[in-house]
């Protein structure tokens, strides 16, 4: 049996008016407060942001993805250079996913299309050479190599990255498939979870911990079954994973029947949303971390987190910043975020320089990381609700 | 007459055994020991270097062009927002060019072949539409728009960018041009000259300073005369400008023979110069401030400066650094250079990841102010031959 000695999950809180929690997540790189954010480094690297800035923008906790790192430079060169925390100098808590979501998903539009069911329908991703059983083969964007991933390769490619939150390998099954399809590929999920389990547990040092996966598509029998086999083994976290459907409605009602089956003392993580409003709701049922591109992916397309802007965002290249003297955000604490004229933002767009990218993904970063400061502090004061209508400009 | 009360230029320290010098030069913005090296920020933006980032590489000075902010986002706009130091959020000294040289030289190719002599010859720059002895009308590259600059424009813009120090008006003569088109050029830089210290004189507040510039191309007794005019006007500065030559031999050669004719005691700026190996041979000859794109452009093509290493840089895409464990240089001082491995700068740039020329630019720019700093020392302990073999890796 796991027992995850070098981490913990203390809830210390919980809000009596829905299913929000304070917590404290124990890795063996430092403690974080949950609810939180994981921001994305998916290559390694936060994109345009470095480990100093993300430390300035207050950041407690990063991923990186596992399908990108085994393609460019391979797990075995992370391993040998002392593993991710040393080759990209983050030395907090971080999450490595298990590769499956981007080789099911990629090639079919972005992983927020598939989450939010937003897709043509079935497996369309040529890159995707086949599934079965043992796992999945792919052809690789790097050098167009075949290459097989399955729950132990997952697992020993997630050891040699070394980060301290892992994931089982699951199939991330499309928006457009029949119910049928849906509970053959949920319960493959379960036995490659098991698969998962066992390869992590004959290599374990202590030194990570092991999420399973709700899937079930946007059937609630189907993610309570899954939910209910993630409570019965010994994971350490839980995650939602997988189609969500078509609509925030469908994503809120699979969200709040899935949790109730999911073990109710282990921290949860929702795999891949994260706008603001996102925040708001999904903290009241429960999830403990997310994780999106967006904050970074936002700010190569000029645009900035604003607290109280209707609609969330601000794009800095619109006209009327040209002449515009003002900060993005006076409150933010950091350079990008209180120095800079949004006129200075609007003209780096303008002028094609990187510097406008990197102010705006700081920014963002800062920006995320203070509302989930603040969303902590409004749980335990009882004012979520006045929060969130602050931060959406209602 | 112009006093420039509010610069200043002390030779605090002649070598004995060349014409190598230590400075100290006041603006309003501060004072910089000199030999010093003015970074540039082309468009108000260091490229992927932010201002807290070139403090943490002890950066002393940088520069910004004139011509492009003139198109983008325009001088006007700057002016209202406070000037280039409130704009870009660097407090320190900087220098504008007057745009000339961009004008007479772009589209003929990159700037260091026009100073180095590699075009293919004459004004081939269809942007360029005319030149007069009234200034030059060209084509705007960001909206095709005519636009006409003269001695009384450029230095109105520099006025409004606000810079520290400022460039008079000149025509940047390119290299296979006749002896006779040179001199008749030369000569209409000197009486472009005056007309810049007529209008710098008419609106000077005493915030500003401006440098006269030594034109002539490679003809010794044209360069005497451009040397001597700049050294009989108000200007508070030198500058060396124009085609060089075609050669290492032919552009020391020139500098060599056109500074004695300079002002003895005024500060020396060198447009558009500065690898290494070029530090070291004009300090020797008396210039105290370079200033160059390549730490930068250097950066965007995986390049890093290496003290020590012959050919100054090392290509960090190369893959024997596939696996190489080792930082930049340890001795740099700030975290680019001494925390991240070969191997992961490596793998940032063959994944693409903008984050690979941010620490390249910001590790180039340290090691230039670090070189700079070592220089100074030098000259006063007389071990400059010492530190170029040092650096040079000889």
């Amino acid at each position: 049996m796991l027992k995850y000695p070098n981490f913990s999950f203390d809830i210390k809180h919980r809000d009596p008016k829905s299913r929000a929690r304070i917590g404290t997540l124990k890795t063996p790189h430092g403690e974080i407060e949950t609810p939180n954010y994981i921001f994305c480094g998916t290559k390694a690297a936060i994109k345009a942001v470095a480990p100093a800035q993300m430390r300035e923008a207050k950041t407690d906790i990063i991923l990186a993805n596992t399908y990108h790192l085994m393609l460019q430079p391979g797990a075995d060169v992370i391993e040998k250079m002392g593993g991710l925390h040393k080759f990209m100098q983050w030395d907090g808590p971080m999450l490595t996913d298990s590769g499956g979501f981007q080789v099911f998903s990629l090639g079919e539009g972005t992983m927020a299309n598939e989450i939010k069911g937003k897709n043509s329908g079935k497996h369309e991703n040529k890159s995707l050479l086949g599934i079965s059983e043992d796992g999945c083969v792919f052809r690789s964007y790097v050098n167009g190599e075949k290459i097989k991933l399955t729950p132990e390769s997952a697992m020993d490619i997630q050891r040699k990255l070394g980060a301290d939150l892992l994931m089982q390998f699951d199939e991330c099954t499309p928006y457009h498939v029949t119910k049928d399809y849906t509970a053959r590929s949920m319960e493959m999920s379960i036995r490659w979870g098991d698969r998962s389990l066992a390869e992590f547990e004959r290599t374990d040092t202590g030194a990570q911990a092991v999420y399973g996966i709700i899937q079930g598509g946007v059937y609630k029998d189907l993610r309570k079954t899954s939910a209910e086999y993630t409570k019965d083994r010994d994971f350490f976290g839980t995650a939602v994973g997988g189609c969500l459907g078509g609509s925030p409605k469908e994503m809120y009602d699979i969200v709040n029947e899935s949790l109730p089956h999911a073990h109710p003392d282990r921290p949860v993580h929702f795999l891949g949303i994260g706008q603001i409003k996102d925040i708001f709701t999904f903290v009241r049922l429960g999830i403990d971390t997310f994780d999106c591109v967006i904050p970074t992916r936002l700010a190569r397309h000029g645009s900035a987190f604003i607290k109280g802007h209707p609609g969330e965002t601000i794009n800095l290249k619109n006209a009327k910043y040209r002449e515009d003297n003002t900060p993005l955000d006076e409150a933010n604490g950091i350079p990008a975020s209180t120095d800079f004229s949004k006129a200075y933002i609007h003209h780096l767009i303008k002028a094609g320089e990187i510097l406008g990218m990197q102010l705006l993904a700081q920014h963002n970063v800062a920006t995320i990381n203070r509302l989930m400061r603040e969303v902590r502090a409004a749980i335990k004061a009882d004012t979520l609700d006045a929060l969130e209508k602050e931060w959406l400009g209602q």
